[in-house]
């Protein structure tokens, strides 16, 4: 059974398949009329231009951390770090980036095609968006499951590494390519597309008083363009690496337990599940002709959860016939529960049918400071439900795979929760990246003069996308922080197989303590210079859109095209000028921490940056979402409706709320990780050298 | 020389009778003319009003937990708790009351004196004012060091309590009482002064257009009396809580560095020489007549810094005599240096002569939605220098006081570089309480109408006490995170000392990960309930204001006055209503968690709200510091000056920091330490009664 890795190549290929058709299914429709076409051809031209650069700047940065590992690597004959880490970072990084690429790719070609099926029916603008989700979620499953059975296979055949423990190790180092890419896409693109959206926002909507997305307003095709590499490419690799993430640091953990390759094959197995039954669920999908919103969300919501409790009942013959221990099974049940349950109060805590976004909404009958404050307390408050959430499974995950009388198989429960969270990663993805598809296809459907019916359809399809991206972010940030937990503890036995020194990690320590404090830090400087990117970014445009109002006569008569090309050059600048800080600052500072305060410090940080980290995720993407969906609460006629007082409040608060939730929240989630692999990596080097062995 | 402790008394009746005399001196002074008096005498009698209704409130909870207490400690024939430690709490509650009272008295009596002073002279009015000041300082200290003296003189010597270790540990469950009051004061009080702050500067200047503090403003007597309940009654009794917290937690480190009754001793000697060098330098405070901002500053400046200098000096012989150990003497320096530097980057982030908040002012060109994010950005980002500045400094506290070899003499190290940081707490005290006093007298200038030159003096006095605020706050915090450090440590010890099973504290522990997670949990959802109280309890005073702008005719005309007593009552109504549940919080926690996972989980939790809630002090301190000085460098005429759309975009900006600043921010320090404090008491009945035991 031990030799069953081939069922890897399996699960990617099917799902590589699946994702292809899909592709030519959407890529059949027409496109539109000319304008639409003309359009969709600018959001093109643009992301790809965006991208184009961005991977430039990224490569260069990928160069330099190459040969950096590659000296550390053969300097050192592969003491203090594999040979094969530096290549497995590379191509960890370029899976992370295809996963990305192709994802934008789909997209920008599908959101002309959304809107003209809209304006035939509701359903085909359904199925176009949906099917070009589905490219994205399984290409992301597929080549996840490519990079990890390929490395497997080459590490375990070609080079010979045998020990099971030796193997998970090297493996848990691959994952710092995704993730460093990832992190990237998402602080760039995440930088770029609420730059973007700001800046129209502020002049266009509050100072103008025009609406979203009118061709009028120069930044419009800027954000259009945004959403495709904040939204679909910035969040492909995102997921791509919280995947694969997952899966390694299951891997690493299987050796602790003392499962050997049963304990790696389970996670891949699990996955393979995964990806079959969410392409039965996608099957699901479907709706009659005269649906409505509501049974769109129920045949979305059929398909995401035929899919889990499928996985979820295959997975116990799996778990019993791999390792017979069915406590493994709750564990895996614990991840799938808690995932939904995230999800669930993600929905709860952002989404208009419920108490708190209404409450929100309704302090903005006193102005734009009190609805600030309440979208603050709301997201605060909501970490509640997810911490509470997280630690239920932590716990019961520990405890039921026998953590009671053996460590480190519970430490396996809690990694393989992290997994069983992500295996239908497939559909819950596909689902999550349809909203941006229906949010051009509407921006589209409003800058070509579409009929208002059209526009009605689009919207119905985006604002389903916020309730399903609700529930997709629940998934990726509740397996952040089990990964990140299960990250931590393969650092520790990392640097313990090391060094013959018992590790003190008391919370006591000192060193563990300051640690602790730094991780806090991290997070939130991360934050801020995240935050502040997206304000200057933001400010720039701003300012050129006034500008193109004064100077540019006879735009607001529809007389003179505005600008647009000079809108998204100066959010491409913005954005690739502001990423590289904030994602150095996730290399530099665990490296630094470790240099100066040992391996103790750098336990410390890892645990500091996981918990504040997710509490800060689970705040920022909450109090966004809320905020969000309060002004669209209000422009649905509540509070005085559109062009109130009240409405211009809650455009602040949106406005605030744009950085938090697509830009620091999600970025947070890799930040975590990136921390853990980065500090995995360079642990011999900073087991050798260190202030604390030298004083 | 282990019997010296009477020096306590020394310092206590020294502290005291200065504060005495100060108080004559202020009370020698005239309160002005008969408006004046009137004015001054509204403010008195709602403060008054108030704090009897809040201490009505808290005695009834005292009373609650009190039995509690009681029943634990003689049903358990003092097994689980030490029979003294219901008194205790008891006297804890009443001097921390009482250190707020006093001052809360005091400062209620000299606001009018230092406007009729500072209509003779700048330095007149500042010698009133920082009088007023000196007496909070001192009363502060001088109850401190009398209840701590008392207690250790009866515990040793009346009941014969002759082992130091069960001596310290008897008496840093004192520390309980002191932060329960000290936080519903806190929060009763930050919620009351900023639900009237924001409430009045919504209506009346940003919707009404009037300035601040005109007496057309129904809120306007309100905002005063806040003034007086929150940043005098309130930061009392949090002083008077840090002050007494850090000497305790000391106390009981020195048993576990072996250093016996000197341990404690030296902390006491240090607090008593503290006192004597912060009267010293108390008279260098004072200028001459013409004396400009730049002048004023400097004394003050000059009486704070002798004191510390001196201190410093004193401190070296002393820990040479007591101890022997001259790391120890590195560790206090360190203390008083390091919370100078975080009163520095302070300074450095909050004051408008600096970059920081200049370039939040010119955020406001594009609008309120930037403000803020620029805002929040800045305060993530000012967290850096002060957490770099506490892991320096336990870090080297630790190693310096010989942490590298004795572990517990480290940790004794840490411990009193807390107590070194706050040594000089009476003038540090003083110079920052005298700026509500300053706020207040200017309010009253305006109200009655003096010359438009006195309100210029009140204005300098004032932007003055928000420098000397932005030190006293460096110090409270830095010391809060010392602090609640070594009360981890004692925790520790405690827990360990009852139970024969070793304690795995380890960082890897799932226990300990997820108690970490629940602290983060516990400062977040702290947060938030301290600020939608303030959000709901504006929203009601706004809704008043603008009734009363609307039903009583002539207010805008200075025809009919307006209602300010339904103002004063809706505040006290909405601050005693809304102050309870975050307060029990932060009880209640701390013992669910300790029930559920067993002290593992509490040290976790403890870890994690240290952390976090330190990290989120500073967060929100220096980002509300920021605002509000960010508007006023928009109102001295920067960016379109008062009145203009930036001005208004500072307002909000402004508003949204309020309740970060003055009610959620501050309250932090206090929840970091009762949740310590709350774990120590109930730490016996928590051993013995939880599910990890039973399951």
């Amino acid at each position: 059974m031990e030799n069953m890795f081939w069922i890897g190549f399996i699960g990617a290929i099917v799902a590589l398949l699946f994702a292809a058709l899909q592709r030519n299914k959407v890529m059949a429709y027409s496109e539109g009329n000319e304008k639409m076409q003309k359009i969709a051809a600018s959001i093109r031209a643009g992301a790809n231009a965006y991208l184009k650069q961005q991977y430039t700047t990224v490569f260069k940065v990928f160069v330099v951390v190459f040969i950096i590992l590659l000296v550390i690597a053969f300097a050192t004959g592969g003491q203090m770090l594999s040979k094969f880490t530096p290549f497995a970072f590379v191509t960890g990084g370029i899976f992370s980036m295809l996963a990305g690429f192709i994802g934008m790719k789909i997209a920008t070609n599908s959101n002309a095609r959304t809107a003209q099926a809209a304006s035939e029916s509701l359903n085909k603008g359904l199925r176009v968006a949906f099917s070009s989700g589905s490219v994205m979620g399984f290409t992301v499953v597929g080549l996840g499951m490519l990079d990890i059975t390929m490395w497997f296979f080459l590490l375990r055949y070609a080079f010979g590494v045998n020990d099971p423990t030796a193997l998970g190790n090297i493996m848990v180092m691959n994952g710092m390519g995704a993730s460093f890419m990832a992190l990237f896409a998402r602080v760039g693109g995440g930088i770029y597309t609420k730059a973007a959206d700001v800046g129209a926002d502020l002049v266009g909507k509050v100072e103008a008083g025009i609406p979203e997305d009118d061709p009028r307003n120069p930044a419009t095709i800027a954000d259009n363009v945004g959403d495709n590499v904040g939204d679909v490419a910035g969040m492909g690799a995102d997921l791509y690496e919280s995947y694969v993430g997952s899966i390694l640091a299951t891997f690493a953990l299987g050796g602790v337990a003392g499962y050997g390759f049963k304990g790696m094959l389970l996670p891949l197995a699990l996955a393979v599940t995964g990806i079959i039954c969410s392409i039965l669920g996608s099957f699901l999908v479907k709706t009659k002709e005269d649906a409505t919103q509501e049974s769109l969300l129920k045949s979305l919501r059929t398909g995401t959860y035929t899919a889990a409790i499928l996985a979820a009942v295959i997975a116990a013959p799996l778990t019993y016939v791999i390792l017979g221990n069915m406590g493994v099974y709750v564990a895996i049940l614990c991840g799938l529960i808690g995932g939904c349950a995230i999800g669930y109060f993600t929905e709860y805590y952002t989404s208009d049918t419920y108490k708190p976004t209404q409450e929100l909404a309704a302090a903005s009958e006193t102005g734009s400071a009190t609805i600030i404050i309440g979208g603050i307390s709301l997201g605060l408050k909501s970490t509640m439900a997810s911490i509470l959430i997280v630690a239920a499974a932590v716990v019961v995950s520990f405890f039921a795979a026998g953590g009671g009388t053996a460590y480190g198989m519970g430490l396996y429960g809690i990694g393989i929760a992290g997994v069983g969270m992500l295996s239908t990663l497939g559909i819950t993805l596909a689902t999550d990246a349809y909203g941006p598809v229906a949010d051009n296809a509407g921006g589209i459907a409003e800058m070509s003069g579409l009929p208002e019916s059209v526009r009605d359809r689009t919207d119905a399809l985006d604002s389903l996308g916020n309730t399903t991206a609700a529930t997709g972010k629940g998934f990726a940030i509740g397996s952040a922080s089990l990964t990140a937990l299960a990250l931590l503890v393969s650092y520790v036995d990392i640097v313990q197989s090391k060094t013959e020194e018992v590790l003190d990690l008391s919370l006591t320590n000192p060193l563990v303590l300051v640690g602790l404090f730094i991780g806090a830090m991290l997070t939130f400087v991360f934050s801020a210079f995240t935050m502040s990117a997206v304000q200057k970014a933001a400010q720039s445009i701003v300012v050129e859109v006034r500008r193109q109002f004064k100077t540019i006569p006879g735009i607001m008569e529809y007389k003179a095209d505005p600008d647009y090309a000079s809108c998204v050059s100066l959010c491409t600048k913005g954005a690739l000028h502001e990423m590289v800080a904030p994602a150095l600052l996730a290399i530099i500072v665990p490296i630094a921490t470790g240099i100066v305060l040992g391996p103790l410090g750098v336990i410390g940080l890892l645990g500091g940056v996981s918990v504040t980290g997710f509490a800060m995720a689970v705040f920022m993407s909450n109090a966004g979402g809320a905020w969000d969906n309060a002004k669209k609460y209000i422009e649905s006629g509540h509070h005085g409706g559109k062009g109130s007082e009240q409405h211009k409040a809650a455009v602040v608060g949106d406005t605030v709320g744009d950085p938090f939730k697509d830009t620091s929240g999600p970025s947070l989630n890799i930040l975590i990780k990136l921390c853990s692999t980065v500090s995995i990596v360079f642990s011999g080097l900073i087991l050798a050298f260190n202030l604390m062995n030298i004083l």
